[in-house]
């Protein structure tokens, strides 16, 4: 699907500096692009492959304009501009309607008649599907589950009993929604299982990264918000809460019960433990360690820094004498007072 | 299915203080309650909650009978009670025994007439499925495995060939079971695999939480005892043992060859590297990392603790420079030892 | 399968002490090999163990054979001679060329004659399976795919639209090749999705660990470089690229754009942000973080150890101080430099 460099433009409310009639077929990075390509630009650290870049024109902003002397497309932000204009070039490939021969749907189970089952899918009783879901190979929906308006599950996604899944969704392939969260009661050296009877309920607009794992609730629900993006190998306990537009990347973990606001970012292999609350606006860097409440906004951090492992094995035996380190300081502080002074 | 309190004290050799006659026909947290529900008090975190639960009935601690005024079930274990009352009242649901037409049974399997086999399940030649196992959509068994009486398979498990489970398990959904382990020679700089001949032996009473992996051994079994539970997305490796009713929680993997004691508890995210061994009744916190064996019972931790990201960095600047630093305290304890004293 | 020492002697291009025709059925560990198996032996720990050990034959390097009375088979490198070996004697099984009924085979695939295709496996239009490929029971390979020769995919692997994977790899059942990148542009506080428009890109001799996933490029490709071992639960982004000979540990993630060398070990939960160069021959131990380009080989760190909890704690509460004692000490070295000298 092509385009003339007008049209991007006016797709994106930007403006073009240059050849408003300039064919457009593709979209690439700066120094991939070709002459029937558009690119986009954002930080001066990429300001050699501007200037050698084949692409048909660029997107950047005003200020940067100066740095280019082919067609341009200027916009406010480039990053969202290029993203939709990827998008309407490249469109989804769109499936005929109707549930494959191999598709194994139960006769209590309501499909749309725009949905897409796809080959091996399997659907329970009582489950809804609803207009424009796709439902992709070997994805397997268990009963009275919802699957709102044009969410797509890719394919060997399994969505657990009585979970209900928004509008719009995306979820990548072999993740797991509403699994049983892990509760279980002690009596004596045994663990008792306790029952998980929430849901999962995820909200619209919510992207699900590869074999992540949502659990289901103990007693209420687990709620995934509006517009929240998880990325692969992501662990979502049981009756965690998380709010509206909160990004979480790949190999994070968070525990039991935690509550988590809005338009926070949680970068990969960060863990937040159970029965927290985590502010809006909060920010995570990698691998970081929340082990109690954040109350403000801002960006929290346990990470480390790897060093060559001898200098970084000379520094972490000394982790393990901090506490007797920092009781010699405060004994020759103290001994350094009683000295006479001059 | 519903009971009058009298009927729950006597599954939980609990005491009524209130209305035996009660009509109890749900379980549910104190907060969300309603006039039929049963619920359960533990903290005095919650006891705002309790005085204002809409509950049916409580179930707590004699100590605790105090600060309730309306129907109480006492026990000595509230958790468990819950547990045992939740699973009464709602009860799994029951499938009618026999193999789905679109599931894929060898010919050489021998499947006990009492078994579910949902939908589009593979199961190879040789394979043995007690009674009362369930077997649910998509999942794959491979050949000359055994899966004991009583343990459900969710969904699109994956159990290798060769490898036996236990009694009255639970395997979440995605769970991969006796892939190969890691394990390679070197030859010049490429890596040839080394045949993974062993297989995974699982005890009963086991659950294996949603998208974790048990690699199969070696050359002898990777071995998960009786009463183990597993979280989501746990990595077990080739050739470790886990000691019976040990938890291990989200996130966490274990390195090759490594024993785990038992009654053990492994916290989120935390690791523990390859051939080691630990004691039995240890207790590891989020995220730690295990180095060397434990032959104590207790408490181990290297867990971090985020703090707002200006002032973390300027600390984990300083663990770079430990090692200096304590060498700097050491002279200057040496220098001030040399000085006249008063 | 069985052999004579001498003719696994000529397979593995070693020089036999004793027997030459003993008969030789199995390999095993040397605690375990019964009078018809073949171990081997590398580490001095072990020497108890050979010293009792019941194998017919022990592969072992010159200088050990002074430790063993029995049969030997001397070689340069016995893990290497033994995985050979262990190969030999147990062959993968052998399955019949040929697409199962119940898969799902698109009429515009190209699936060679000597291919498998097992129960349930489901291929999209325009794949190409090459010569001697085998993809196990639940595999879903999207359209457009290319699995070159002798590759085989486990079961219930996932391989996403447009992806190639080389020869003679194996992938381990869950693995899903090809989903989503993870990236998306602000719209106020809303993420609009970036489209992945590249690929994944695989070499010949990769294995990918169960419930592994790799990402598609977002515009360029994802790449897998030729004899690269990925573990299970392993998160590689998009537009990562991972050199030749490369092994990464379980539960490793790799972060957007990221590239590694050649011949690197990467050990289990390490983590490498995003953007980052590391050269070849950087080994990383378990659980670093990895947040600056590497280019020098050699092995990093910031591995912690974990402590009894009490002692750790102590600790961990001086590391939230570090700098506040760095600045300590700083003053008491200025304070005694100005003091009077003997």
């Amino acid at each position: 699907m092509g385009a003339t460099l007008a049209e991007l433009a006016r797709l994106v409310h930007g403006k073009v500096r240059g050849q408003t009639t300039a064919s457009i077929d593709g979209a690439n990075s700066l120094d991939r692009a070709g002459p029937r390509d558009i690119a986009f630009f954002t930080s001066a650290k990429y300001r050699d492959q501007l200037a050698a870049t084949k692409a048909a024109a660029v997107i950047l902003r005003e200020p940067d304009a100066t740095h280019f002397t082919g067609n341009l497309l200027i916009v406010d932000n480039p990053s969202l501009a290029f993203a939709r204009i990827c998008a309407y070039l490249h469109p989804e490939p769109t499936r005929k309607a109707g549930i494959d021969a191999s598709a194994v749907v139960s006769a209590g189970a309501a499909i749309d008649a725009s949905a897409v089952v796809e080959a091996t899918a399997v659907i329970g009783p009582g489950t809804r599907v609803a207009e424009d879901v796709w439902i992709g190979p070997g994805c397997v929906i268990g009963r009275n589950v919802s699957i709102g308006r044009g969410t797509r599950l890719m394919a060997r996604v399994v969505v657990q009993e009585g979970c209900l899944i928004g509008r719009n969704c995306l979820v990548q392939p072999g993740a797991v929604i509403g699994g049983d969260g892990f509760g279980f009661a002690r009596d004596g050296e045994r663990w008792i299982k306790q029952p998980q009877l929430g849901r999962v309920v995820v909200g619209d607009d919510v992207e699900i990264g590869a074999n992540s794992t949502i659990d289901r609730g103990t007693l209420g629900d687990t709620v995934i918000g509006t517009g929240v993006k998880l990325d692969n190998l992501v662990h979502i306990a049981h009756n965690v809460r998380i709010g509206e537009h909160t990004a979480v990347a790949a190999c994070v973990g968070i525990a039991g019960s935690t509550v988590i606001g809005k338009r926070c970012t949680i970068a990969g292999q960060a863990g937040i433990i159970e029965h927290l609350d985590i502010a809006d606006d909060v920010h995570i860097t990698a691998d970081s360690l929340i082990t109690s409440s954040i109350t403000q906004a801002g960006v929290y951090s346990s990470s480390l820094k790897a060093q060559p492992v001898a200098e970084w094995r000379r520094n972490a035996a000394r982790i393990g004498q901090l506490d007797e380190i920092a009781k010699r300081l405060r004994s020759l502080e103290q001994q350094i007072e009683r000295m006479p002074k001059e």
